[in-house]
């Protein structure tokens, strides 16, 4: 039968002096006239297995033919390495090639830029960073719902297509069935009626007012799913897809809010963190010195919470000269984020942000100035999430959105939510790349989305 | 401290003879002179509490005026209920209204239509139907994601817009970022290059090719995301957006693959009724007579394995008037499925198609006439998943691409597959909603998605 390199590693013991087969792929090849060294990876785990082989095997020429990148099957015996850093290795006793590759393969054992491995995004989870960092990705996944889950948070598909621009978080990316060079217009007017859904469809920038119609039925919910913004930016941290989570809790006012945004953050790393051990010792030695260090000092701290104003003032304070001026009332900039993330050492959450400078939804404090918002700010990554408490007051988010010019139509039944049994609730939203960028250390955005959208970019 | 209804059902001997807190909803309120009775919901679970109150409260008066529909905070001793179907009620002691509903509100203590609440749909989930089908709706996920995360699976999240129609399943829906009254169009072609992704983009009918580049890496991935269909189908089981799992699994053939379908089904049913008990129950009461019965079959079941031909023979013998002939090499309909399945009396693998009726990607067996598909076939639900091994030879591929007409450049990275590295893999889908609809046995589509899309419908 065959094995999983991961379940080889995980009861080593149990197959030492076994025979045992294996399939996968040869990441490297060394040749020697009497032996040659397989690096050996079926991606089942990080870790590679070395196979050692030598010309006693019948088909020892044929094997010294195999080139990198070939899939091959090998039976073989588990013994104990010589060296200090392996635990064991496989002397091969039959070595079969399963699927060849060409000798001008792409990804060969050398260091390739990450723009050539972006070219060939298709290949690159092959490449050790890139197996790291997707499978991080995957447990990362894993740990949110198992924490929203386990705490009984009921998990709602937000809609993709949909027919409001709730939030106005962005632009949004239009949704049709007519061909584009055949668009029916009348009246200089784009016939919508005759388009699939009858109404101008775009795609969702965010699914938190739908989950508030979840929170108000099960008190706990959580959204993680594609988002979408359809802005022209070629940023490091810019993508027009991209995944978000976005829990939404009644009865729950902003300071509970911030107890589950750090409780969950810290479940989240610490579960990466124990569950890929040998990926993120990778990426600490290869893409981020000190990376875990990082991370198990946010799980063992206490996170900072003050306001906004007390953080304008400790910025005007400061002795720095800044690019930009820290000013009461209006927002705080990325060299600010850096600075009070090192000023209190550690993550901070920034509440009662001015109103002019947040969304409609946010509850209105008694000085009639800020919103129940609160920013997280973490080190070396500056804001991670973003929540608040919503406007529960009926009569209030009227009057926002009326100041604010809104369509309350189109709205009713956020609105709704209010006069049907409404109560303090509050979310937060969590670009999940954002998370990976901080868990990962790698720095591009296109480097922890497996295919990446950006301006110009839709291959695959 | 506030309690959830689940944790107090959980541990109800520890709360017996307390006083506790709870924060959630008025589902009913019956009135007498001197007593009166809430049925109270928070939605953290599908049973609700019955709340007691006496006019020896000083709040009587105002409690009896409460609503359905309410938001209500209430102090309670907790007693033994006299009822035989009741574990225990809550003597309140206090009750607070935390939100008030009008006399108006939709959501009555009455049965109502389906309809009627497909256009309240941001309503819905506090009904007892709805409640339970998005809850289970949520465990079910929660289920997929841990049966192959526990098996060392790598979560994939494959692209949502794209710029390829890869596999052709179906129209597709067009992304774009302009403005429809305004698409610049230069010799009657569109100016795709001025478009945020400098192609003609659409939304995604499947992640499942681009799933395989992470098998040939993971060895084990899967996706579990949106998909969408551009089609002007009004069925039950039709909707223009819905979400699929594609499990694509390296180093394995068409009998691995119908393990893993037969055991992940299992699994994913077995989980949801361990864990959703209540739901189930009501569900077997008042939507499906034998839900609970029907699904426990299904766990204890072995899975039949025939080939499409022998259902051709079988169904050809049958003594039945099909209003469809069955013909071998040609596809089979409704009543086929339902005859197949009531024959074997369990769920039936059907193996071995023509060609003709099956996509480019799949196998060709040694016949040179049928491919290694699978098509899951599932009393009372028909097809509910479909597989294959994949065509792993890069000359059938090339070759069976050539007489369907397709276009190889686009999908150069798809082929490339086959020849670096490439190997036996497998793969099936599965529509979640389809799922859902057996696991729950509702029987509208609409009814199982908490914001559907379906032709003129795009709301909230």
């Amino acid at each position: 039968m065959v094995i999983d390199a991961k379940d080889l590693y995980k009861e080593i013991d149990k197959y030492m002096d076994s025979e045992i087969t294996i399939e996968g792929w040869i990441r490297n090849h060394r040749k020697q006239k009497e032996f040659g060294f397989i690096d050996f990876s079926d991606g089942t785990c990080f870790d590679h297995i070395q196979i050692i082989y030598d010309n006693k095997l019948k088909e020892f020429d044929d094997i010294q033919k195999y080139h990198v990148g070939s899939a091959i099957r090998v039976k073989g015996l588990v013994v104990s390495s010589p060296k200090e850093n392996q635990k064991f290795e496989l002397q091969a006793r039959k070595v079969e090639l399963l699927g060849d590759c060409p000798e001008d393969y792409p990804i060969q054992p050398k260091k390739h830029s990450r723009e050539f491995l972006r070219e060939q995004a298709y290949l690159r989870p092959r490449t050790n960073l890139f197996q790291a960092v997707f499978r991080v990705r995957s447990v990362a996944s894993y740990a949110i719902h198992k924490y929203f889950q386990d705490r009984g948070y009921v998990y709602f598909h937000a809609p993709i297509i949909t027919a409001s621009d709730c939030e106005g978080a962005g632009e949004m990316f239009h949704v049709t069935c007519f061909d584009l060079d055949k668009v029916p217009i009348k009246d200089k007017k784009v016939e919508y009626n005759k388009d699939m859904f009858q109404t101008d469809a775009s795609l969702t920038v965010s699914g938190q007012l739908e989950a508030e119609t979840f929170a108000l039925a099960y008190k706990k919910t959580y959204t993680f799913g594609p988002t979408f913004r359809a802005e022209n930016s070629n940023t490091k941290v810019h993508a027009n897809e991209f995944w978000m989570i976005e829990p939404e809790i009644a009865f729950c006012n902003l300071e509970g809010d911030m107890e589950i945004m750090e409780e969950m953050l810290k479940y989240v790393v610490k579960y990466v963190l124990d569950n890929c051990p040998s990926e993120m010792k990778f990426l600490d030695n290869f893409v981020e010195k000190g990376l875990i260090e990082k991370l198990e000092k946010l799980v063992n701290s206490k996170f900072t919470r003050i306001t906004h104003k007390e953080t304008i003032d400790i910025l005007q304070k400061a002795d720095v000269k800044w690019e930009f001026e820290p000013i009461q009332g209006e927002d705080i900039a990325k060299e600010h984020e850096k600075y009070i993330t090192e000023y209190f050492d550690g993550p901070v959450f920034i509440t009662d942000w001015p109103k002019d400078i947040k969304a409609f939804y946010m509850k209105l404090n008694d000085d009639n100035e800020t919103v129940a918002a609160v920013d997280l700010e973490v080190p070396g990554a500056g804001e991670i999430m973003g929540g608040s408490q919503r406007e529960e007051d009926y009569d209030k988010l009227i009057k926002r959105m009326d100041e604010m010019g809104m369509d309350k139509e189109e709205l009713d039944w956020y609105i709704n939510l209010r006069k049907f049994g409404g109560c303090v609730h509050s979310g937060f939203g969590m670009g999940f790349e954002r998370l990976l960028i901080y868990l990962t250390g790698v720095e591009n955005i296109r480097d922890v989305i497996p295919y990446p959208r950006t301006p110009g970019n839709c291959e695959f």
